[in-house]
């Protein structure tokens, strides 16, 4: 096991220059557009030429509910694309693009770790090609916009009580969350309540995720909704003339960015949205592309499979048309444990009935990924105090699901450590047994969805909600809003709105608090308890470790 | 003469590969880290390995005091860069970064204009590499950093009505001006007046465009002062521990951009400070560098000679030991009808006696740039409707001042219209006449700096300033402040604070409102009248017409 930091590993990587990886993929040169020598983006134009090209085998990498003892559903996803490349297919993998706020705070990257990890992880944890920069950009324009159409005579007769529209920033910094814009006298405006979101936040980032091309990103960035008059009538971005100046802001972000994982095969990591209030995946161009350049696309989702898995199937693979053959359910010793009642002091003791209580947490998230149609594997993402006796209890639960869990060791031996797990989930996809659908239809209401989520995927017994809320979706379905799916904000620690319920709670009753309508995005999203969306930095940032090194290598970043 | 728009020039331009460009200048393609294919960053490894090698001859492209006409210095700058080129010079061209916020109100991008344009323009006037987006999140972070640190326990005991760091955001937004942060409850913080300026107003754009290298940068940022206690001490960025992130955050913009002109020579495109509250020009080791790589340097500073030479003359090169070879003034017989009385409406009218009367404006910039030892030459922007007689009035005139005015086409023509500027700027550069030095000695009285640019280079009588602006000056000497150069924040407008007054004004006097100390870029700034730190958008702003086209080509720029 390797004692190098992650920082060590991956600045020890032998990089291959990116036009080596684009021609693994048989991308040309030309198409690459590059961001240093280790980064690029896909142009435009050659993924154009891809329409008609036949599809590789999507599989989806998701995982129990977080807990602090730590998953590795990025490592995996890292860990299996390499497998699959070693065992000799064409593999690629598609993962999320990190958020600069967070890492001044307290998590590290989302790069993976130990020798799963893309490089080069410094970049990617900063600026890397801009893209969130660019959705910060295009965001706090329509902000601007808006008041500076109400500065000028507001012709819209947009309600400034009803402005929806907030700003955003790449930051940690919760003195933004609640303001008041425009004092100071008439030439800066009417005062008003406001405030920001981090950019993952922002619905402009769900949107870059979710546009098919430069024409469908226009059209939804119209869509948004930014403000309400009066009658409750919505006001569109499109109203305020911003959706164009935004979409030429997120030209060059909408193509997708191509990395290396430490074994030099190719890696896109595009775009990052919050796996709560948006769907949490990498953008379905990425994917799509991916797809279209590889036989077999690794990707993941943000937090557990009830948030992220459901969110891929539902929104992404339902709205982009996509179809994954396989769902790798991560899981490890330790997680399992704290769900079977053991405190994180004693995680190191040895204890299969802990696990085996735990595994029901596990096998929810296998259930619930069967209601979906696609065949399930489980990976347990090995840790140096993992015992025998508590990896076969989890193998003989799984196979008592009629399912196999495959020890995994890529955060120690990278792809060395997947290939078993790799020759199994191609095979799997091969069998091309998967029969995708979404758990609900277009068709039914908007609370009837949440229900039907609540229900089929959380364990809960019904959902609650004020008739305010019900109201609204009631609103919004007349407005022709009903066919959107719904994306559930709730706590990723827990099947139920309740943080600390760890296990398979059912009976539960899941309070919906409030619901808002991202029109852009296209979904409805529903809200279980406290979401926060601007985070803020912990008493001993993170910020504090990080810096350059004499010879200008950046430090502390992990 | 063209009748295309700068766009569909810039478009039409036939870029050749940024490493061919680098090669012009010896620049290994190694140490070009590209951005797309166009553009580069210099490596600091290569910047580094210079150190020792002769430099070339700096020229500093200047004008008359803007007018509504307008002058033309940046198109004069790349002009007269690609007319040396033309004559078989090796020229390089230093010229600021474009500020995005502005794109979108009123004004169109800083690449130039006409055949004297520097390519890729949108880019270039949208993210470009993203330095300001990496000064936006370094300056935003400290921002966060500080008021976390107040939320934690305020060890440092910031007295929080005191708090100078406001922050920063590259957008007009004029409800961002004055805000109240922190409302929402205690989670959020404590309530506090705050505000935002443009990124390029940002302290932090001023000091990466003067540091001399990473360790530099990261001293300055450490050395701003971000708030102060109830005792008046200052609190440093560095007490706040954020200097070292911050400096990561710009590792990357720190390095200068490599842009192309329309005839394919090299460009330094690197940094924007505002030249009111900051010092108005390219970066330190743009400049630098590009002497190490070129004969020629011809680099501009931003507003009239009286804001930006005077600036780029006893702020840059005193501080970072430069010494200019040769001066060009810029003027246009339009702008100097308006100095003469004319109105806009009657401009397009011959009126060589206006011209005439109007030169007092130039006549005030040649004998000021001649107070710093560097020789002068004017630069006659020719624009379609000039006469013969209006030219020879402006020929006449500088004759008589004992210094030639050189007629340039570059606009319609490119380096064919400025050859003969080329041809006497270099046999100025190449006599080595100029003995520069400032125009006052850092030992001197802050107050007594402000005089010497008031009554030497204004035409002032005298300034005027409350007594606590005194109290202020006189404290930052005791607190060891006292050898900084003074940034005069006044009107472009006038030589006077007043902006209506055109022509050579004397005999007024300064009022000296306020005093900023922005001791981690290593200057006082001296405001006299308002200074817009945050623009707003006009009625119609500019973002309505921008947007793309059917191929993703961005339309509406300028």
């Amino acid at each position: 096991m390797s004692h190098k930091s992650d920082i060590e590993i991956a600045r020890a990587a032998k990089k291959r220059p990116i036009q080596e990886i684009g021609e693994k993929l048989a991308i040309p040169p030309g198409d690459l557009i590059p961001y240093g020598h280790d980064k690029a983006k896909v142009s435009r134009d050659f993924i154009r030429s891809l329409d008609g090209r036949p599809d590789g085998k999507l599989i989806l990498v998701t995982a129990i509910n977080p807990t602090p003892a730590g998953e590795g559903k990025t490592t995996t996803t890292v860990g299996l694309g390499d497998g699959l490349n070693a065992i000799g297919k064409k593999a690629a993998i598609c993962i999320r693009e990190a958020s600069l706020g967070p890492c001044f705070g307290m998590k590290g990257g989302a790069a993976g770790g130990g020798y799963a990890q893309v490089v080069p992880m410094e970049e990617m944890n900063l600026h890397f090609t801009g893209d969130f920069h660019a959705i910060t950009a295009a965001h706090n324009l329509l902000s601007a916009m808006i008041d500076n159409h109400i500065h000028w005579g507001n012709e819209l007769g947009i309600d400034t009580r009803r402005i929806t529209w907030r700003r955003a920033l790449d930051v940690n910094d919760r003195a933004l969350r609640s303001v008041v814009t425009s004092l100071g006298g008439p030439g800066n405006g009417f005062p008003a309540e406001a405030g920001f979101d981090i950019t993952a936040a922002s619905e402009i980032m769900a949107i870059l995720c979710l546009a098919e091309d430069l024409a469908d990103l226009e059209m939804r960035l119209g869509n948004i909704i930014v403000a309400y008059r009066r009658d409750r009538s919505p006001v569109f971005c499109r109203d305020i003339k911003a959706d164009r100046p935004m979409t030429a802001l997120l030209r060059d972000a909408l193509q997708p960015n191509l990395v290396q994982t430490l074994e030099n095969n190719p890696a896109f990591v595009h775009g990052g949205p919050f796996a709560n209030i948006a769907h949490g995946c990498n953008s379905v161009i990425a994917t799509k592309t991916a797809l279209k350049l590889a036989d077999y696309v690794v990707t993941e989702a943000g937090f557990g499979a009830d948030l992220g898995a459901e969110k891929f199937l539902n929104i992404k693979c339902r709205k982009a048309g996509l179809s994954p053959s396989a769902i790798v359910v991560v899981a490890t010793c330790r997680a399992l444990k704290l769900n079977g009642g053991v405190t994180l002091a004693d995680l190191s003791k040895e204890n299969p009935n802990a696990v085996v209580e735990g595994c029901s947490n596990l096998g929810r998230h296998i259930d619930n990924m069967r209601k979906f149609g696609v065949p399930v594997i489980v990976a347990i993402n090995h840790f140096h105090a993992d015992t025998e006796s508590e990896i076969d209890a989890i193998r003989a639960y799984v196979a008592g699901k009629g399912a196999e869990a495959i020890v995994c060791t890529h955060w120690a031996n990278g792809s060395k450590g997947t290939l078993e797990l790799a020759e199994k989930v191609a095979a799997i996809a091969d069998a091309d047994e998967a029969e995708f659908a979404p758990l609900y239809r277009d068709e039914i209401g908007l609370m009837d969805k949440i229900e039907a989520i609540a229900t089929g995927i959380y364990g809960a017994s019904t959902v609650s909600a004020d008739p305010s809320v019900h109201a609204r979706l009631k609103r919004w379905e007349a407005d022709g809003y009903g066919h959107l799916p719904v994306c559930m904000a709730k706590t990723q620690n827990s099947f139920s709105a309740d943080p600390g319920l760890r296990g398979a709670p059912s009976g539960f009753v899941l309070p919906v608090r409030d619901v808002r309508l991202s029109a852009g995005a296209g979904f409805v999203v529903a809200l279980c308890g406290e979401i926060m969306t601007m985070p803020g930095l912990p008493r001993v940032p993170a910020a504090e470790s990080i810096g350059l090194d004499a010879d200008g290598n950046i430090e502390g970043l992990s």
